[in-house]
């Protein structure tokens, strides 16, 4: 049942995704093709879409249709997809393989990467910007707003950067969690914030959202922490072990294996508390939670 | 008076960009220095603001205070300082120098440069959504719809798509003429509808903003190619005859210096005729496409 939602959930953003970046959209110029192709190769065509999946649900338990949470949850994979083609860039991690496929520079070049990355982070405010999206233009600017604190300095690219000047530090459990809350965490949460403004949620919904999220944000980090630690390359589709050989530090590092554990599951505790307030609506963001901690890849 | 004009808007646009990259605005994390310090280093000190000017005396236009219209141009100043640290990048059009200092890849390094370039678009989308931009939440939603249509691969980032693209290719003037009009006008253009939609123009005030900043946005690229052509990399604090040098085709080298010289003067009276509906109140654009054409450096 979980797992049908959340393809269902993916096929819906994926067909959005199509629709959006084959050309539909108004501007006075159109696209050059080799931009628009490097914008589908590095969005269309895989990925569980876990962020869009977080925002329809989020959405769905102040009765908001999937339709209406549509556009938003496009948007939102749009800021995910330009952060992976920019941290691939031989200049930040370095990476030829995402999903089993070339990157985007291995697929094009450097340069069209770096445009591709620029666009769809452009075209991710456009579409919240389109009347489209939600009828209210308050709600419109709080998705925007909100998007851009996630995904900026103090956010994703913020966490990004502390990233990459990580391997000539010794960062202790409080500065990796800040890391993985900014570069990770942050999108995770304002995919739940999302919902919730599209659900027209009250301050105190809002606020449960937000615990949600930011724990889920953690939880997922750690998971794909041990994951790195713990699983073979052919499941995850990446190289395994690639933290460790990088000699980068993470909480499976500092807390061992078995701590990380338990860590999780305490986690996994919190998230479901937080959706206490919504009853069996929350149910399955409540799920969701447990599959964001046991997923295999 | 011109140039005080020009100057004064500059220098308040400094100041609040100045505010802005020093960590005023709010967030559930603090930025990484390093990365705050890229922003600053590739968007204070220095540069005409023609954007910002265009915009603020655009507004001015239908009344609007100066300080209304301050935070809408220090966002749109942050896309186009996002534009100049990805085009300066080595993958892109590999630039060291950049109004006579080194470029921010330089003065940093690369991953840091894309960083602080990502990091300045999406805070040009936060600054849009805040409300302290302006009042109506319907502006702020065309505020940012418009800013993303200008900046994305629709527009500026298509453009500098084509420019990658072109040493390969022979374009004739029309295609040139699309290249520039995405890569440089799009912009230029959105500068001078963002002034009309702070100040609540008309829809027939809009289209005559739109028509003149679309006009100067082609006399902005025509008078730049001409510089290059003609100038010395004194006045211009960067290499000129570059674009000879790299066998780029510009409209200079299929019209020929007299009739590019000629089209420019009709250029600057399309600007002007486009004024009309404005009066007095458009004095202050027409002298600004005055000063675009004949600017020296």
């Amino acid at each position: 049942m979980f797992k049908e939602r959340l393809e269902a959930n993916a096929r819906l953003v994926e067909d959005r995704l199509q629709d959006l970046l084959n050309g539909e959209g108004e501007g006075d110029f159109a696209p050059p093709q080799r931009l628009a192709e490097a914008m589908r190769y590095g969005s269309l065509g895989g990925g569980k879409r876990l962020r869009p999946h977080l925002l329809i649900e989020s959405a769905a338990i102040f009765g908001a249709e999937r339709e209406a949470a549509l556009d938003a949850a496009a948007a939102l994979e749009c800021v995910h997809c330009y952060s992976l083609i920019h941290d691939d860039l031989p200049a930040m991690d370095d990476d030829d393989l995402r999903r089993g496929r070339p990157t985007v520079h291995k697929a094009f070049d450097d340069a069209t990467a770096i445009l591709a990355g620029d666009s769809l982070l452009t075209l991710a405010f456009e579409i919240m910007a389109r009347e489209s999206t939600h009828s209210d233009p308050a709600a419109r600017s709080r998705l925007t707003l909100g998007l851009a604190q996630a995904a900026g300095w103090r956010g994703m690219a913020g966490g990004q950067m502390l990233d990459l000047m990580a391997p000539g530090q010794t960062l202790d459990a409080d500065e990796i969690a800040l890391l993985q809350a900014m570069k990770t965490g942050a999108l995770l949460k304002f995919a739940c914030e999302a919902g919730g403004i599209i659900g027209g949620a009250s301050a105190d919904d809002m606020a449960a959202l937000s615990r949600y999220g930011a724990t889920i944000g953690q939880a997922f980090q750690l998971a794909d922490d041990l994951l790195d630690a713990e699983g073979d390359a052919a499941t995850l589709g990446k190289a395994a072990g690639k933290d460790e050989a990088a000699g980068k530090a993470t909480l499976i590092t500092l807390l061992g294996l078995d701590a990380a554990k338990a860590r999780l599951r305490e986690l996994e505790q919190k998230a479901v508390r937080a959706l206490e307030p919504f009853g069996p609506r929350g149910e399955m963001l409540a799920t969701t939670a447990d599959f964001i901690i046991r997923r295999t890849h």
